[in-house]
């Protein structure tokens, strides 16, 4: 059975080989690397690339912390236990161009005892114009490697994902969904503990395949001051997103996580204009009609 | 006894009264204004000026809503009561001009039924860069209208600020302060209704002369690049802090207020650099040293 010292090192192997990969396809700039400890237990490497060819800013960082469950959080976990164990690897990338989706990836792991243990992880694209091509792509590639797994977890995962990346108060999703799964266990899947663990570290490794393409296809694209507009009111939204909603941004700030590393998930630059509504027949009306729950793209 | 009729009244001519003060100073843009009413029960009126002089983005909104609690609200306020009604003025000034602070007022009446009713307030200024003499004046002004109804308040409420504009994750302050209070009733001060309706009033009327003097002393101060940089950085933890903890936005938003009247808070422009530090003894270090609680600005 799975032991969190081979997941702890098998998310960093992976955290190295995507650097590896995004700054080859930026080839503009490098990831900085900052080493930190968390008071409490843990710590993390945190890469940050800022002011690339193609990533405005992006984080790629690896965390593995233990220590006691504030309260907060063993209440909203709804247990007694008072020491927990946990590991991931967390990516949000802001492209510069706006025709290049924004993207995040999660995988990780938790634990507060040999009984209590889960996978979680997600991967969702958050276009600031959708291309319908684009979404079909990411999402076909999400259910290919699924399936591989089980193959009810596509479908499944991916209404988690439209019901977790979910603005309420402006009754949108943040962007074209993913798959979003928490808790799996041995018990309520039919994988085993080592099957959970590949298919964490098979979705992980999906992600620079994925990205490499959506960026590819469309970092040629001619680009005006309106498109840029646009892209810094999602990001607005995206914002919006991280602070209201994000139970793995929460996590962070409540156990007391590195605050720069929990927020390198924030864009370089996010506007608010009062009360904004794109003109009909556009590709902003567009995007904005395929910011729902229940599309399927595949 | 005051009746909530006329508190509605009083804060809607209050809101009339700032918005014709703010367009005088500044001089470039009006208000627009957009009514709305909420599912549930009432509506507002909110006022938006962008693209101004001095002012870059601001909102002076009026709001009286009534209707069912949400649980979540009614767990928060422990209590069983079914029905509210609530009444404000919000307002929150971005200026363009990074020496300008940025200010925000809130005066807010809440009743649940003859019994459970308090008045909430509260205004505090956010400077990009912290300049002592207007720390001082701003503070010496609350002072003396805090002064005029009890001897306790200002040093009462100036904590009570400290306190509630606080972002906790980074250990920071969100400004200079001011005063904050909420739940004043007539048991828990020596104020009757009325005299507690007309503190209200009184610091609302406070917010014209407070803001002008700050603009007229620091709007010919020549600027940088480096400087308009700096305010982008600023604001953006004046989104954090909005998103992260604000009580009122939560209200607002749980409470299924229109969401561009909530969130007219928020900046036009903010920027999220990673992990920035500015040098010693630079302006900007000078006012991160002034982002702690407990400083008397007396």
């Amino acid at each position: 059975m799975i032991h969190k010292e081979e997941i702890v090192k098998a998310y960093q192997d992976l955290q190295d080989k995507i650097c590896v990969g995004l700054e080859q396809i930026d080839g503009g700039a490098n990831f900085i690397e900052e080493l930190w400890q968390r008071d409490g237990g843990g710590g993390g490497k945190t890469r940050i690339l800022q002011h690339g060819n193609v990533i405005e800013k992006g984080g790629v960082n690896f965390s593995a912390v233990h220590g006691r469950l504030p309260e907060v959080i063993k209440k909203t976990l709804d247990t007694h236990e008072d020491h927990f164990f946990a590991t991931g690897v967390s990516i949000v990338i802001h492209p510069s161009h706006p025709w290049i989706p924004i993207i995040h990836m999660n995988i990780r792991y938790f634990e507060m005892n040999d009984q209590v243990r889960w996978f979680g992880g997600g991967i969702d694209l958050t276009p600031h114009y959708v291309i319908e091509e684009d979404a079909h792509f990411f999402h076909q590639y999400l259910k290919k490697v699924c399936d591989q797994f089980n193959p009810g977890f596509y479908s499944k995962f991916k209404i988690w994902a439209d019901d977790y990346f979910y603005l309420k108060h402006r009754k949108e999703t943040r962007g074209v969904g993913g798959i979003f799964y928490d808790r799996l266990t041995s018990q309520n899947t039919d994988l085993n503990w080592d099957q959970l663990f590949e298919f964490s570290i098979i979705l992980g490794k999906s992600f620079l395949p994925v990205y490499s393409e959506l960026i590819n296809r469309n970092r040629h694209h001619v680009i005006s001051e309106a498109h840029k507009q646009w892209q810094y009111q999602r990001r607005s939204r995206y914002v919006e997103f991280n602070l209201l909603y994000d139970v793995g941004t929460k996590f962070g700030l409540e156990t007391n996580g590195r605050v720069e590393s929990i927020l390198m998930s924030l864009p370089p630059q996010a506007n608010w204009v009062y009360n904004h509504h794109p003109e009909a027949n556009t590709a902003e009306a567009k995007t904005l009609s395929f910011l729902k729950k229940g599309i399927s793209w595949i």
